[in-house]
């Protein structure tokens, strides 16, 4: 089994973090000049560890691995959210680096088909996921071309001020690879709360996003009679109660459903709001549970619509399909956490999207969590014990080694 | 009684709603270009009526009577909202305007102390009736030095553009009036709606308003359970139901109640808000019915405090008093109108904050609408029938000349 270096994971991540450090955190959105030197840097460790390095046109960093028959990815996507955490991408990227060195410096293992990667745009400054979609066969030219951050930059400007502009893009080739392996915090707390160190992913939950909209009649806060108001705030209120209630009763042990964003038109004190919207969003990693959720918010909002005063509409955002984890590769990183951190392991879904949800539907996937302090994410306070940092690492490490040795 | 040319009313409403043309309504915020060419116009429009203008440090427009005795002082406000109706405050003006021509030019008449005003910002772009309450000295040199528009410019700054910098205030003296009379459209739709023509104010609603404050804990919607969540935007939304449920069976015929303004915090649609405000608005004429609603209101807040996951806390924004009209001012409204159109007007509250209600503190005072087409109001599509703006000039100048007889 492959030994990795605790100290040397971690004084990495420190390193990686020093790129755009944001108090505890780190600020490192895809393409800033700060992902662009973290990237070069990333590359430069991936050909210490004895990887071939590629920067692409996307912005993947990968560390190829010209001599082994039979290779195994493993890697996470290195850009962070806006002031976000220093882990989040981070760790899976250091362990795959970690893994690559222990694999090059002990003889035994020298065999062993490592190639790491640092995904690009993972947190979708740009687009979603655009690196491992790119990597996948994924990603056209044309969404390329049309892509804009939520600042209203353009992909294009943003890939030429990082130096990517005619850069070729890397694309996977099946028969390069046994599978992907990638690790990441859990961005939950339910590691945390049961006293659990390692997390096994089963699958990566579906998202299905929709716009729901209420529209009434705007008009003054004083002068009109609440039987004449057509109030879409309320409706949307009292749609979002109804929305909340009829859920939680129809819900899995897992589903989680969240209304995030709102918006009032035009959300001053004293006018009756004309329009109102809302973004409902809900998880499962079980088709089964989705579809009822599904057929259950278009017949409250039509319910709401028939009712009035206001009408009510509801339009689909997004929907991603659930992503299976790899039975064999779930197998290989339980055994590994067993040996471990004996009884301190969990399956569980992953609630959050991440590149291996795209890898999966070309190769053999798989995921492994380390614990979230407090469950934080997305957040510069985010944080995951040293021990737990380096126990992953290990665990990590074991369960690529079998997997490539059973491959 | 005086005779009002109905087509010279509507010639003046037209020529002054070409300041800040807009669609088919005007955009003139205060101390604007086009509010101060407005106002330039006014007062020579007031001198043309035989009256002594004068712009003052406020930029209120006061047509002076120099001769009379008893003096009864007739207007509103004639800045308008953003991209606002032509009539809102314009209307009750040139109403002033045409009854001070009519009493000039009517030997018979002309004893008769009218005295026309233009009050400055009653729509509130830098303060809160910033012209009325300087006039009846409400409004310190401190809150003028502070004072600030919602885009940040400073009243200091705007009245210095134009062209008001050093210039006196008028302060009223309360024995030179009988009292303040003050036309102006509904904005909403009760007179439309029943057929009536001429609404007699019996007072002006108290406006109160409250920030109440959801505080959970922001985390990722994919990875935070439901059990573990303290969904801010959740608890706003049950909140606000329970408050629109409990209101509804508290309030009075005529009291009004708002959630205009909801914002969750960060707004996104996969992290639970962590935080959440809406802003609580209710009015009504009678303080007894006002009082039961804040008790209401701060009871609902603390349930949802001490029922949790989140914190609920309010904050009290801004409470006006109710401003009851004069009852023999209403007398003499309502004989007028039952005289021009029997039958059909009716004693009603205004919903609406107004100058009269800051005249209101200091003189006796009244108020009379006239329809609003649709109760649309604050709004370019905001206009009322020139048969109805014909009949309101006449019936507020029957009106204004019984007062002043009477006084």
């Amino acid at each position: 089994m492959p030994r990795t270096d605790g100290e040397r994971v971690i004084a990495d991540l420190k390193r990686l973090a020093e790129f755009g450090r944001y108090k505890t955190g780190v600020h490192r959105p895809t393409y800033s000049p700060e992902d662009v030197a973290s990237r070069q840097w990333l590359a430069d460790k991936f050909a210490e560890a004895g990887l071939d390095p590629v920067i692409d046109g996307i912005g993947n960093v990968i560390g190829r691995n010209p001599s082994a028959q039979r290779r195994l990815l493993v890697g996470s996507h290195s850009e962070t959210q806006p002031h976000g955490g220093w882990l989040d991408g981070a760790l899976g990227v250091i362990y795959g680096l970690e893994l690559a060195r222990a694999a090059a410096a002990d003889p035994a293992l020298a065999g062993l088909g490592i190639e790491a990667v640092a995904w690009a745009d993972e947190e979708g400054h740009y687009g979603n996921m655009l690196g491992s979609r790119s990597f996948t066969g994924g990603l056209s030219e044309t969404e390329i071309e049309t892509a804009a951050s939520r600042e209203g930059k353009k992909l294009r400007d943003a890939l030429a001020e990082a130096g990517l502009a005619g850069r070729p893009r890397e694309l996977f080739d099946p028969s390069r690879y046994v599978g992907y392996l990638e690790a990441h915090i859990e961005q939950g707390n339910t590691l945390e709360s049961t006293g659990l160190r390692i997390g096994i992913v089963e699958g990566i939950v579906g998202i299905w996003n929709y716009w729901v909209t209420l529209t009434g009649e705007q008009n003054h806060a004083g002068t009109t009679q609440m039987i004449r108001r057509k109030d879409a705030g309320s409706a949307m209120v009292r749609l979002a109660s109804r929305i909340n209630d009829r859920f939680a009763e129809i819900a899995g042990p897992r589903t989680v459903w969240t209304i995030g964003r709102m918006l009032l038109d035009p959300n001053a004190p004293s006018i009756v709001p004309g329009r109102a919207e809302m973004q409902v969003q809900f998880r499962d990693t079980d088709t089964n549970i989705l579809e009822p959720f599904e057929r259950a918010l278009h017949e409250l909002v039509a319910e709401a619509d028939h009712a009035g005063p206001c009408r009510a509409a509801i339009a689909p955002l997004s929907k991603t399909a659930p992503a299976a984890m790899d039975p064999g590769f779930q197998t290989q990183i339980e055994a590994a956490a067993e040996r471990h951190a004996p009884g301190r392991h969990l399956r569980m879904p992953s609630g959050a999207g991440h590149d291996a949800q795209i890898l999966s539907r070309r190769m053999r996937s798989g995921m492994m969590f380390v614990p979230s302090l407090k469950g934080i994410s997305h957040h510069w306070s985010e944080d995951t014990t040293e021990a737990d940092i380096v126990l992953g690492a290990q665990v990590f490490a074991d369960a690529a080694a079998a997997i490539l040795r059973g491959a």
